[in-house]
């Protein structure tokens, strides 16, 4: 029993991580390896060779292929063997190493880990602010010493920002306005409405503009384990709303958190904007500022975890301000029944 | 089941080492917090926040209270809960963390991590030497990688010094005299008188007197885990005996140890002495000689704990000489076996 | 279960790696010392005092005997008590540490792990090469944190050469000789004959000659864990063959591999040689050129036993270039067979 959906799509990396060159990356618990082929597509392997288990993540591109560094056995990237070791040898090509299928979009690789049959790419999360024309998209990749869905609660968790960033973006104000959480099908969102506020140095430097402003946060978590935070100032005369704000400046924050054991996972994180967008500093200096909050959340995490385990006789509580990260895991957990109740294909 | 009696007093810290700030420190596998309120009275709380588990120490003092680092929530210092997360909440206050029952006494502050009701603070060891006028009494705190029971076992024996300590404490004429040992109800007693030997430098230089001394070392221990030795020298004709020997000069090194884990201590060490305790360079000076004999006595424990887990088919064995050390454990067996038995009230 | 044969000889250490002083290894999972006698001869201990366990290899040595550094329990080379910590109690002689048969033999020390009474020096692998006039013998010692199976599979198999000693020692010609994999008794031979070739660099400089030589490369795996493998070149014209080939310049390489744990070994390596035996700057030089070919073994290893935990459900596979690791399994496999069967003495 795992802690996570196997039939579903994580993001295994950045579409600009993946290269022709081996990335070795542990998924859902399974060592996997990384490449492109010459078309840019991308190959996911095991990363252990069929022969002697050697990580093929050591070994040499050659083509589309990749030659094991022990003794060279050549696999395809449909992960066939092409080549035994002695030149000379017949190919079996019972021979072979799992493959797992990978999807490229919103800038990110997608890798499916359970049944392939069912590895449908309209299955992969909208992160539809990651690729609409209008829109910018740029982030990082951080690795973290927790279960993943610490991280979920953490995010859909819009009030820990007041005492775990309070040297950065916390605010007390943030914690006067009203929260709502709302479940729609497979998907939790988390959202509080600022009608009327004085913009904070961020968003007045963004808007450009003096004056009142609506503010807005919405969280939306999407499963298996993606969350978006909508984020933005618009003039109170624009007349935004929680369903339509695109008055303004806006943001979206996206999460994408892989596990990578029990008790660690893959974080990728990016910020989508449709404003200034063809401002590159913007986003580098925004990118630089975030890697400081991120470590606030690190540090946090990881003492969680920690004392998560060092504590095994108490357990975690949620009060009205985990909804969020409550009615997430709730999806998850249902998610997990139904895949364990399906019959496989 | 563990090695150590849980309806016991253990030393959690010195006096000075808890302050405002929370100290953390885990004692018989419970990750424990400790601070100190307004009135200087000591706090002891599980080192998890009811909420999401993050370790309490990790946040900020307000009034006598604590509040989270996470998402705020703040506890008072009888662990209940006095302010969610959101300000606005009502206070649940069946929320609360566990707290021990504390108090401080001969320089310590000790912990009970028992049935709370048992707490009596009459069960302290009466470490009288440490707070008793006319004496001075001061030490360090070292962390250990050993069963609680290795330097139980190592401070019985009077033996060991030769070999351990050669270039320091230890004196080929120490093994010439009769050791005896004597059980008294809980407490474990190893004596060695040595009527009219030649004081060696250091007692020599503390009784500022020339001519033949008698010179004794009394081990003590006291449940669940205290050892005071009694050492000094008196002049020969002052007609000192292993019942009274306060002629001379006279000093009782304490040792407290608190297991941490099955395979882990704090050492809390002392001297006390009823000479010269105007003079701090004694204090000074002694404290850094003594941290010397520690850390050959340290390289040994733990040498011995690795081989212990590095040989589990073999076991401990004792001889004539860990008399010391046999009595003490039967104690802390026999109290072990006693806490089973008796009904939790 | 062990994956290794306990009733036989394995190499504890170098001849020169063992004198007076102590020295610590644990081999086949039990920790032990090996120190040298006034007359030379090897004593090998288990590293832990029977009386308080601590590690005896650090204790003082005293003639023949040893004395712990505790509590200055002396052991005799038998392992028999000889002193008590107390030098006035009476010695019992009943107070013992395990002691093991030890044989100095090839320039190695060899130890017998199993039952004492079938340690016959006879068993001891024949390594001629080590011990023969006309012939010098040197080498070296590397841990490797590997299943020591995974390193004899590595020296069977003449084929690896050519991917992971790429910049070193592979040559692609060396693929295309056919191999000859041979049983015989508990003997497992690779071999291949290379007739009428241009020498490589390293043997046309130890021939000093030109012209089309022979050459060969023969493994040998003697149980339980030593592989010596005979590579040489001769001159066409000198008519060597598989069998008998003294005629041009020969070496054998002699790998002897001791397991520390189940995914440890300890690796004594060496090369014997019959030509310029006076020149102690070959060896010299062939040493550091060695030990830069161990470090990409070592590397290749001890991954592939990082991925075969990380990949719990995959298993190892054989294909026609690993006959001779195959074959050596078999052997080891099947002297566990025997030994479980055998009637302990």
């Amino acid at each position: 029993m795992t802690s996570w959906i196997t039939n579903a799509w994580y993001v295994a990396g950045w579409d600009a991580e993946i290269d022709s060159a081996p990335l070795a990356r542990t998924i859902c618990g399974v060592p996997m390896l990384f490449y492109r082929k010459l078309d840019r597509t991308v190959v996911a392997m095991r990363d252990a060779c069929p022969h002697r288990m050697l990580p093929l993540s050591l070994g040499m591109r050659e083509g589309d292929s990749i030659r094991c560094k022990y003794h060279g056995l050549k696999l395809g990237a449909d992960g066939v063997a092409e080549e035994m070791p002695l030149k000379s040898d017949a190919v079996n090509r019972r021979i072979c190493v799992e493959t797992y299928a990978v999807c490229e979009r919103h800038r990110f690789v997608w890798v499916w880990i359970g049944d392939r049959d069912k590895a449908d790419p309209a299955l992969i999360p909208d992160l539809w602010p990651c690729s609409t024309a209008g829109w910018t998209f740029d982030g990082g990749y951080y690795p973290i010493a927790c279960d993943y869905r610490l991280m979920i609660d953490n995010l859909m968790d819009l009030t820990h920002e007041t005492h775990v960033h309070s040297g950065s973006i916390g605010q007390p104000e943030l914690m006067e306005a009203p929260l709502e959480t709302r479940v729609e099908g497979d998907r939790v969102y988390v959202s509080r409405w600022m009608p009327g506020v004085d913009a904070p140095p961020f968003w007045r430097g963004a808007l450009k503009l003096g004056g009142a402003v609506d503010r807005w946060q919405i969280c939306e978590f999407l499963p298996p384990s993606v969350v978006m935070i909508d984020v933005g100032v618009a003039p109170v005369e624009a007349g935004a709303t929680l369903e339509r704000h695109d008055q303004g400046v806006r943001g979206i924050v996206v999460d994408c958190m892989t596990p990578e054991s029990e008790t660690s996972m893959h974080y990728f994180w990016g910020m989508a904007r449709s404003f200034d967008i063809a401002d590159t500093g913007f986003t580098a200096r925004f990118k630089r500022a975030q890697g400081g909050v991120f470590a606030e959340d690190a540090e946090i995490l990881e003492a969680q975890q920690r004392a998560i385990l060092a504590n095994p006789d108490l357990k975690l509580n949620a009060y009205n301000i985990d909804q969020g990260g409550v009615r997430a895991r709730q999806v998850i957990a249902r998610l997990m029944r139904q895949q364990t109740m399906e019959p496989a294909q």
